[in-house]
């Protein structure tokens, strides 16, 4: 176990109603600025909601809506141009992890002097922020309780992941209610996306790593029993509960910490969405199990990884730990595929060429070698192509 | 699941060296009062090793030494005293859950106006402490990460918990190392404090927790792999890490919120260290078989919660909850027994009256009833009985 430094300072308050504490955002300050997207929240009423308790606490509002899916830097700019004009005092995201990843930049971007863009391809600029709040409406990225931001400028398809302890949320409230409408794709995609969270950290190579890692496989077998029934009954409050708050603690820290991960499946699937703006947790979930079976095959000593994860979580018993390894790989693909109903190829979220695989996977290589198992840029273009 | 507010504010340092983070202290003030016990931390060095890293940083230390292995209130009253008459900023134990617990309470007697012994009745009368440090020597309690502190006042025969946000440390070193010279009965009490902690929060029966559940038992099955390791081989980092990691986590909130346990073994327990200032964690490990054996019988329905910890934990195989049910408790005996070689009963730690047994009781329903398996006064006599 590695030396390290935990601290997880978000005051999270968790289940039906708890929305009421946006209240507390009185403490900080008197001027929001509220961050949301398309304008769900307006529909579902937790815009109203939202409104009229921080209208009683004496918190007035300006808003940034519009915020898109992949967030972009346009859209954070001018989020960081209200904060500097209007005086506000702190942000409130409402919404999913790419509205809350926006309002974070923002947030630094506020007490930046600087192009908010320099925040996201250099963290170590990020040193301070206005307090962030979030209310969260859909269960995935864990951006309501961690250190990181996603950002993307769509004219240079760059898509970058930034971080500081300047960015972990002061409060978050988490309404597993509000994510009762999220539809099918965006919570099959959702789980994939926290599950992925939890193989980047779960899998290493650095031994006497049991706390993470059983954490770890706690969080997976939660995901994968309630994945499929929140997909079945979109309402059912234990499967959303579940879901969400083991999205928080799937990047938190508390399975990274000491285990020093280097994320990998994530830095190529951000080229994946930087070049054609698909869905994150899809990507992952296409690009998962291919990157599960290249690092097997070019590693054999990592079937002892996958054989505890085939133990561990999908409970296969037997000797042979190449045997176990090869079939938690495929229950997890036929998790995705079969119980989620996540498209099983790139070719099934319309890309249909390999023309950018070779500068994808040159970026991608410099987000993350990978330290589970290094990976060139020839290994990932050959994992874009079996994933093809 | 249940609503909740989760905080965990404590930044830990966790590994070799991370000591050095003391001068951080200096941020909060230039005045600590530096809160041990008998002084093994001079024979093995952290003392000086504190006092150059302090004073280096600037910060002045005034001494409370001699805290008990079940801290009086007397000792916390001459802390407080301390802290009034000489303007202390901060409050840093050295040392395990009993100096931790002390200089908790010090410091929020610190800033309270009455005796401090009404802070330990009265949880709700905590609003405010000094900032709280610790550098930890035993892996046990969980209170470097906690919000609670149990106090003792002897000539009452009286032991109680208390807790409070503002008793949550600012930060806390958590360094292997330190503990590699604990005694084989301290390492197998330690270790039974903290499995007790997981199994109060684990054993419910609200629904739909499964994030907490799978915690505990990943942390079950940590501190059962390496509690009989790190009596084997005391310098084993791997293990005096993990069960490190795992006592913080078994107290700090994360399986407990959302679960709503009433602890019900450890006001059992703590009735024993009141009137005969036994080890705490020996004290758990004789009550808690017992206890389980008389709930599963007072309630048979439980039986599918302990074949759960018998599949789980223990990987028990088989269709009949009750047979597993059993053998997990039979499995669970043994282990504190054989594989740490703790007392089996009251008798082994010179307990050879059962005459407070009533009185002791009553206390301890009073406590807590037991949110599981309610339970009557009468029924705690029972389990003292059997376990005499």
């Amino acid at each position: 176990m590695y030396n390290f430094r935990f601290s997880i300072p978000t005051t999270i308050y968790f289940g039906k109603g708890q929305i009421s504490h946006l209240s507390e955002l009185a403490k900080y300050g008197s001027k929001a600025l509220l961050v949301y997207g398309g304008g769900s929240i307006k529909r579902n009423g937790i815009y109203d909601t939202a409104m009229k308790i921080l209208g009683d606490a004496g918190v007035r509002v300006t808003e940034l809506s519009g915020v898109e899916p992949n967030p972009r830097i346009e859209t954070v700019r001018k989020g960081v141009q209200l904060c500097k004009t209007q005086s506000i005092d702190m942000v409130l995201a409402i919404g999913g992890g790419s509205t809350i990843d926006c309002a974070k930049v923002v947030a630094a971007g506020a007490l930046y002097e600087g192009d908010a863009w320099d925040l996201v391809i250099d963290p170590v600029k990020i040193t301070k922020a206005l307090p962030i709040f979030s209310v969260l409406t859909l269960s995935a990225t864990g951006s309501e309780m961690d250190a990181f931001a996603v950002i993307s400028d769509m004219t240079k398809n760059e898509k970058w992941g930034t971080a500081g302890d300047a960015l972990k949320p002061t409060m978050s409230v988490l309404d597993p209610t509000y994510t009762f409408s999220v539809s099918k794709k965006q919570t099959a995609a959702g789980t994939a996306d926290m599950m992925s969270h939890t193989f980047e950290s779960y899998f290493t190579k650095e031994p006497g790593c049991d706390v993470q890692a059983r954490f770890a496989e706690g969080l997976l077998k939660t995901m994968i029993k309630y994945g499929p029934i929140a997909l079945a009954e979109p309402d059912n409050y234990d499967a959303r509960a579940n879901l969400m708050w083991a999205a928080s603690h799937a990047i938190n820290g508390l399975i990274a910490d000491g285990s020093k991960p280097a994320w990998c499946v994530h830095p190529m699937e951000h080229e994946l969405s930087a070049f054609y703006d698909i869905t994150h947790g899809e990507g992952l979930a296409i690009l998962t199990p291919v990157w599960m079976e290249f690092v097997l095959k070019k590693d054999p000593s990592t079937a002892v990884n996958f054989a505890v994860y085939g133990r561990n979580v999908w409970g296969i018993s037997g000797d042979d730990d190449m045997e176990i390894a090869e079939e938690a790989i495929d229950r997890t693909r036929k998790f995705f595929t079969e119980s989620m109903g996540l498209p099983a190829n790139l070719r099934a979220v319309g890309i249909h060429s390999d023309e950018h695989f070779k500068v994808m996977a040159e970026k991608a290589t410099k987000g993350s070698a990978g330290f589970f198992v290094p990976l060139t840029s020839a290994d990932v273009v050959e994992i874009y192509k079996a994933a093809f």
